[in-house]
């Protein structure tokens, strides 16, 4: 499949502003993949179908963490958690995608991970900083974005806590594994 | 044991500074068991033990938890996760404390957890709000401190963790759980 058609699939499955987020987190994904040496290819469509199940039925996504055997803690956190695994479930088995890489940087786009390869690193970045973004800080993560991939994420991932913490949402484990991992990483390297 | 004999046990054991902390929360510790109806007796005497293992030797500590199975993850965070699981320790070993509210209100008084009592809770907050502790915010704290325990045990576990992120620190599992529990009931009670 080619861009055009990943991008006419996704579009009748969210409102016009998602879709125009969507647009410039490929945009932003493509431009950070040739700066950090991904292929383009593989954030263009990673970026396009990130928030696929970002409104789909919440119940719905629940049966399938249930019959696909994700992650059970994701029950009972709400759609804003549920859409990254969702979402790849759906990118495999609507879309045909196999690269697990990509499966993975829909997985973990919103919550983070210990672990997390290039292309997941440049789709949580990109989700964060595409041009339509606008919140205190964001010019400073897109300054640091052409320094330090390292560095913006971990600068992605502090702000995005500092966020719920501000508004009282709860913390997903992964994001507090994923957050202490880079933490312990940015003190061991002084 | 009488008050006098608790001090003078402890003072010997930490410098200065951290002893005239510690006769801050024994203060407030007592202030608030009176205001919420808990035993004074026992908020002074855990207030006074609350940072009994503070210097002790980290390689002693992280012994000390693998010989008395304490909680296995505590091993790597250094001293400011070990003192007061090893507190409460030695609160029982040397102090012959027996009475496990006040053992818990040591052990948890850094990390929190889920389902405080409220002797937990009057230490955690009484260790954030006693009147040497001078940070942006912490007269707020004190005031919320005369109206509601809970609201006042969230706003001092939200400061926490927003401090951590701040200053790039890890954060500990507990921590995590003790404010996802708190969030989720603030949540629900609108």
């Amino acid at each position: 499949m080619e861009r055009e058609q990943y991008l006419a699939a996704i579009k009748t499955r969210m409102p016009e502003k998602r879709y125009i987020h969507t647009i410039g987190v490929m945009e932003t994904a493509i431009e950070l993949a040739k700066f950090y040496g991904e292929d383009e290819k593989k954030a263009e469509i990673a970026a396009i179908l990130h928030d696929i199940a970002k409104y789909a039925d919440i119940e719905w996504m629940e049966q399938i963490v249930l019959d696909e055997n994700l992650d059970a803690r994701l029950i009972g956190w709400g759609s804003e958690l549920l859409h990254g695994p969702v979402g790849a479930y759906i990118a495999e088995s609507e879309f045909g995608i196999i690269d697990e890489d990509m499966l993975n940087a829909i997985r973990f786009h919103t919550t983070g991970r210990v672990g997390m390869s290039r292309l997941e690193k440049i789709i949580f970045v990109a989700d964060m900083i595409e041009p339509n973004r606008k919140f205190d800080g964001v010019d400073r993560l897109r300054k640091k974005a052409k320094k330090s991939l390292d560095k913006v994420m971990s600068a992605c991932v502090r702000h995005t806590l500092a966020f719920l913490v501000d508004t009282k949402q709860p913390i997903y484990p992964l994001s507090i594994e994923c957050y202490n991992d880079m933490m312990k990483r940015e003190d061991s390297e002084g």
